[in-house]
């Protein structure tokens, strides 16, 4: 049944955006024993007593069983998930949720959940309409990456797809311009002339994209690289194309 | 006596980079006995092996110690500093070694060695001439920080500087504009007049910089958040502030 799951959230950042956005749907607060008092703290234990929310002292080791993680910084949230009925798919985007000033941006094959987390930060504070994950190339959104996204895992829609491929052809019938990153790219993100909306695709620090992902692109660009260092951390890389393609947006008045 | 430290630098690519840069540095390499077989590892054993350096099976417990860290990937080396008459001062940079395209980043209160190693790692993908820290407001680039920083500790000239409101003082003398990173700033990266060669200073992602560092800035920016987070993590602040620098650069022909 939609719209019935619960889900953990841990970190400072992540609790207090739920309990900003959707605090209805916050069941209860879960505060370790062992964590320090701070006025960020009484800030949110304030919120919660504002909403009616329960918050339970609990020991800093069923914290770490109840998130999965020890990076929780002492503090949890337990509250109802957005029903799927309500998230956004591909078809929904196609169908007129997208304008010219529409940023999609796609991860394929980021496996590592504080990648992932960073790189959903990062979306969010450069206006991204949508983030695109293939579903069994990509970690799952569990509470470390909700965590290191910062609230930005609440706040972003973040489509998962069975078929990446055939999305990106969605995409495509649909306007977008598909430009994928890749290090051995001849052209760089600064000379690459974008049609709007732009769908950026990025792949892991690793390996880069898959290959059939990468034949599904409709341009492949490059960062400059101007020191001795071969690459950018890979949040690095995405604020850095995702800014470039705001910057152009702005500047053209699209 | 300077030129006679010893130092101990983990993680693959920064043994990899002080192995192809300054190999008759490196005194020795230690592996983890329990580390896995890789492509990788062969090819910075074969390294050694043209450059006659011993390389000795150690205990990751030992590895650990030896490095301070548990993030070595199971790889270090032993080497000889750099020497201290061979470290650039901010009167060699002003004294002639820099030039209109040149871009200084100062990093101040940036005390958690994960963001210092990162921020150096963008800091040389994006060619800047050097990076200041404050002695006392800085981690030190201790292990981990090279590690992180990906060899870019070892290729990007860091000056420490005891009192950086002198050394911004130095640089304002020399021709240089200093602009100050702040969420509160009037005006955004992309709108900002910039006199070249430009000195951009980041503070932590908590604190910002200090008021006395602020005081010392000729302008302050910010980057324009078009989501609902309120700030992105600081290495990808530091991205795209100095790529937006370098396009700068390149479209002005600077």
């Amino acid at each position: 049944m939609p719209g019935k799951k619960v889900e953990i959230i841990c970190g400072y950042h992540a609790v207090r955006h739920v309990l900003t956005r959707r605090s209805h749907e916050v069941l209860e607060v879960y505060v370790s024993t062992g964590r320090g008092h701070s006025a960020k703290l009484d800030d949110l234990l304030h919120s919660c007593e504002r909403n009616s929310i329960a918050v339970n002292p609990i020991s800093r080791a069923k914290l770490d069983r109840l998130t999965g993680t020890d990076h929780h910084q002492g503090i949890a949230a337990r509250c109802r998930s957005v029903s799927a009925d309500k998230q956004v798919t591909i078809t929904d985007l196609c169908a007129g949720n997208l304008s010219e000033s529409s940023i999609i941006l796609v991860l394929d094959r980021v496996m590592d959940p504080h990648n992932l987390g960073a790189c959903i930060r990062t979306a969010d504070a450069a206006g991204v309409a949508a983030v695109i994950l293939p579903k069994d190339h990509s970690a799952p959104v569990n509470a470390t990456v909700k965590k290191v996204a910062s609230g930005a895992a609440e706040s972003t829609d973040i489509i998962t797809v069975i078929n990446l491929a055939r999305s990106l052809r969605q995409l495509r019938e649909a306007g977008c311009q598909v430009i994928g990153t890749a290090d051995d790219a001849a052209q760089s993100i600064y000379d690459v002339d974008v049609t709007f909306p732009p769908v950026l695709v990025m792949g892991s620090e690793e390996d880069g994209m898959r290959q059939n992902t990468r034949n599904h692109c409709d341009q492949l660009v490059k960062i400059p690289m101007y020191g001795s260092v071969e690459s950018l951390n890979l949040s690095v890389a995405t604020g850095v194309c995702l800014y470039e393609l705001q910057r152009r947006i702005t500047e053209n008045n699209i």
